[in-house]
């Protein structure tokens, strides 16, 4: 099982946006220029941001991108789903219900034990990324960071 | 991120050989009519459990797979894993260090903070399937499930 690419991408734009000062934007060519990204594809990336509400896009000669919500409200769960959808990476087909030793329906009421230790394995790792914030993430940067990456990324200190 | 389909049919499978007696076995062929399963495929996918240990091929005319180890000894997470590679879903490609934004190596000795965060979801996920064993499996089945395995899987009861 993958994730794709983009996934360190967009959680690397969203803390670098978390950095910005209160209305100021970046914009994809600025984000994509800052990690040596490409620009369109990752203009089409931060878009799925833009609809899980994480990132807000505004329009214009100054439009750009900016955090959709506090970054204490955004967790690391939120932008990997928003990049992978949220499904869980085993699918059960139901095999317990086919071939020569096809149990019952009635005896399948309950989900299969298998599936259900991957659901549960499944919630761990969802667990642990909702555990964490943009705004933990920030908290454990260098107090020299945030300055940094505004004037890198925008020209603006 | 998926797993593969047959991640499915291999944890059933193993649970199945793990309801058979001491030295008992079933051929590709069995476990495949047993769970309405493409047998050259499947196959071809228990050979990965027998290269991790999980499982044994015997050859002959009575040959087939059985457990490679105790049931109490074999995780789901060996399984999955044998399945699927042991690799996290997540790739750090250090996108950190490169680009106008791009740290000095010397800031980089230390793991990334977002890569550290991905690592530890990964693990949370990897030590639930490290809990459970084939052994556990068996425990939740009703006391009848091995003998109808048995008789469905192999014939003989
Ligand atoms: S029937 Fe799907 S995991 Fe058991
Ligand atoms: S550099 Fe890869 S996750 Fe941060």
């Amino acid at each position: 099982m993958k994730l794709p690419v983009s996934t360190e991408w967009l959680l690397h734009c969203a803390a670098s946006l978390a950095q910005l000062d209160a209305g100021a934007t970046a914009s994809a060519a600025q984000l994509a220029a800052y990690y040596d990204l490409p620009a369109a594809y990752l203009a089409k990336q931060l878009q799925s941001l833009v609809r899980a509400g994480v990132l807000t896009a505004t329009t214009g000669p100054r439009g750009g991108f900016r955090l959709g919500r506090p970054a204490s409200e955004i967790t690391l769960l939120q932008i990997v789903e928003a990049v992978d959808g949220g499904s869980s990476p085993y699918e059960c087909r139901e095999i317990r219900q086919q071939g020569r030793g096809a149990l019952p329906a009635a005896q399948c009421r309950e989900p299969c034990i298998l599936a259900a230790k991957m659901a549960e394995a499944h919630e761990a790792w969802r667990r642990t990324l909702a555990a964490t914030s943009l705004a933990d993430i920030i908290a454990t940067l260098p107090a020299s960071t945030p300055r940094r990456t505004r004037a890198r990324l925008t020209g603006r200190p």
